[in-house]
């Protein structure tokens, strides 16, 4: 759609989130019961009784939607101002999928300490924290001092929804095109949120051969420079010890995984390829190769990050469910177990999974009932 | 009504607010235009124009509540889960009343500089700041320091709803005991958020002979100890030099406001003020002297902050449309002079005032409405 139109249209709509009451206030009684003095009681009640505030108030359904703005979507680092309308569409993605009350947190603020203080300061009214659109790898180190020192779930959805949804598509197109799972070969392109937490969670699915690219190359023990998260992942991955660039890593590959930028696949690189290839090209709102030309050189299964195309790999066919079952079970950490059932628990509503339906649509009812479910 | 019925509509209800879907996605396009690839563009117009936001967003409605719980309604210092029903109840107000989406942030530190540092970082994704139950006196400099620093309205309710609501039941009483307003003698008993902005709007009002009280008696120049708000009250009230306690405060005095606590005023302090005495006894739930007891000493103008006698005297009279006003005509500081018109305006609705009648009901709906109009 045309850019202005789309502006229009924002500007026409106004906001895509309100708040509603669920009583009204129609009498002085009312006031007394939902308002002063009958608050009071309530108030008492809850300072002294912390965990009545998940049964009593907001906290049961809510979840914090924060963002500093700092890699938001393909935009890169546009602020907080930039992150208000996609935060505003997670919460309208929270509210229409998962009936769960969700809040933008937009930051003006870059400082991982400073985020870290802000998201524990303000948890005690919400019941979960999604974190969105936070940079790598700043965002590694943020989120792992926010589930340890939180008692309500915290998930970074670029990192684990991308991951899960990537993992349940792989369950299925390894069907499609008949190849041992565990034994697939695959190259990740991209080694920010998103390409760390895939490599993280399909190591912990039990594959062994991953490729792991960032903009300097393959990611492999003993290159000059590598720290923190990247140096952990060349020790997990890369067994064969590849060196070079995307050439070299997909020569032979099942898998190719794009978490990167437009157009850094190539025809040639897919005609590499071991027989059956398996395509994400997922970087939006370009993909990393257009379908028709990974299917031209060869690709068996093509999946991208938009609607436009079969097989949309999307976390929001992913955060909705989760935040949906930790609410109702309770359940304060988001663990491996729980992302890798989620993942099958997705894979396994496509039960005879075809090259151009590998992955459940966006609008498919079932999605965050059978997520939510694995959430323990 | 029984703390332990209460209790239980608290939990049957669960929640007194959530969120609503203004648009619904029930459609690929739905998702294409409300979410990825078309809240990319909204994202990059937004992040170049950060002004879009009022329009484009929730920013151009809501409204954060934000307290740390350290003096919530009577009951003190009872942190962030006690003072989150208190805001959803606010939230609840703001939506009934004045249409507003108010979101509770409830903090999990009393530290000034951490509470001014976290309201500013989260202030881009809201259209305005409501300050609720901080503890004076920080809660001067906190709300100071963020009127100061932020471009969008901030205000204390506490101080200024109360002093508002206040100044305008006090136009209609001297109405009422036929007494020329700004040469009425008051006595405020409460020298903390409320006390405080109730005397600094009462002098902007044009009264002169305004005695404060606090724990230690009257406030004069020159008693020890005094700093910070009260030492420059001390200059601007008392200009008869008055020392003592609450007894050689009344004496003569034609108005009493108590912001203070329970009983404190007596039948026998009525009995010393001039004829004609007003009673404001606010302290909530239970105030400084019964209703029946003030009348009975002599007292003509009765008012309360309870909805189960006349003349209530509550800020959620106020606050709901000050911000509306706020929001509506992107107003981005409450001054003065808005205090002194809302408070004129919200008399204004009752022409003919009487001893029972001196300000308008909760459930009046003309009061949003003109209190919003005073806001420019």
């Amino acid at each position: 759609m045309d850019p202005k139109k789309i502006l229009a249209k924002f500007r026409k709509q106004g906001a895509r989130i309100e708040t509603a009451s669920r009583v009204h206030l129609k009498s002085k009684k009312d006031f007394s019961l939902w308002y002063t003095p009958g608050v009071a009681t309530a108030a008492s009640h809850m300072a002294a009784h912390k965990d009545a505030a998940r049964s009593m108030s907001i906290k049961r359904n809510s979840i914090a939607i924060v963002s500093d703005g700092s890699a938001v979507l393909g935009l890169g680092n546009i602020g907080p101002y930039g992150a208000l309308p996609v935060m505003e569409g997670k919460a309208l993605i929270f509210k229409e999928m998962a009936k769960i009350d969700g809040w933008p947190i937009v930051l003006d603020t870059e400082d991982p300490e400073e985020i870290i203080k802000i998201v524990k300061a303000i948890a005690p009214g919400f019941g979960g924290i999604n974190l969105e659109d936070i940079a790598s790898p700043k965002c590694f180190d943020i989120e792992k001092r926010l589930v340890e020192e939180l008692s309500i779930p915290v998930m970074h959805d670029d990192q684990h929804g991308t991951a899960i949804v990537v993992l349940a598509g792989l369950i299925n197109a390894a069907k499609v095109v008949k190849k041992n799972f565990t034994k697939l070969r695959v190259v990740i392109s991209g080694a920010g949120a998103a390409g760390t937490a895939i490599a993280r969670l399909l190591l912990e699915s039990g594959i062994r051969d991953i490729i792991l690219l960032d903009r300097q190359g393959i990611i492999v023990e003993g290159r000059s420079g590598l720290e923190g998260h990247k140096k952990d992942l060349a020790k997990r991955t890369n067994p064969r010890l590849l060196e070079g660039n995307l050439a070299e890593a997909m020569g032979n590959a099942d898998v190719f995984i794009g978490v990167s930028g437009k157009g850094l696949l190539t025809g040639d690189h897919i005609r590499t390829m071991a027989p059956g290839a398996i395509v994400f090209a997922l970087a939006n709102p370009e993909p990393e190769i257009m379908p028709e030309d990974a299917k031209k050189a060869g690709a068996i299964v093509i999946a991208t990050g938009r609607s436009d195309f079969p097989n949309q790999i999307n976390n929001a066919l992913v955060y909705p469910g989760i935040f949906r079952g930790a609410l109702d079970r309770g359940v304060t950490k988001i663990t491996t177990e729980t992302k890798l059932r989620a993942a099958k628990a997705l894979a396994s509503l496509i039960p005879r999974p075809t090259a151009a339906n590998i992955i459940p649509d966006l609008l498919d009812k079932r999605v965050v009932k059978a997520i939510a479910k694995s959430v323990r």
